[in-house]
């Protein structure tokens, strides 16, 4: 499993209308290949950046099979005009389970 | 609920030994007041930069319980000699679940 971080830092005063943009994209989630959830957070220090976080059963499924389809071209069509600058986007794998 | 993210660099070489000393203070974090859970990713990009993520009922919990308890000093004691450079903490809360 592969979970994606892209942090999205968003124009002053479009933070609701970014949000329910991501709801409107969901569905382009769900339908990519090896997608297992999407969620995203906002971060309490800086509310103008949120997190979109991505669980890929592999790398491949989120840099080649999605950034590649449609569904991406429709995520970016959606949000991408609320983005204050460009997305950072890794990638990590757990290293370790504390407890859950 | 809130999301603690710590990004650790840790000093070249030292990334097992690192990892084998989160492990080890998992009791640590277990005990906190308000800790539902812990765990560490690394990134894939990065290697050399680990995110301790640890789920909290309250921001309080985390900045006041935590940092002012004996857990958080052996914590810190456990693995503090591996960071190359000082944490960079922050919080998140969910803006919105797309799916699970």
């Amino acid at each position: 499993m592969i979970r994606e971080v892209a942090e999205l830092k968003i124009k002053p005063g479009e933070e609701e209308a970014f949000v329910a943009a991501v709801a409107e994209a969901v569905p382009h989630f769900r339908a990519a290949r090896g997608c297992k959830s999407m969620r995203l957070e906002r971060v309490v220090e800086a509310p103008e950046i949120f997190r979109l976080i991505v669980i890929w059963e592999t790398l491949e499924n989120h840099m080649v099979d999605f950034r590649e389809s449609d569904g991406f071209q429709a995520w970016r069509g959606l949000v991408g005009g609320f983005f204050a600058e460009p997305p950072k986007v890794d990638h990590s794998e757990v290293a370790l389970v504390g407890f859950e």
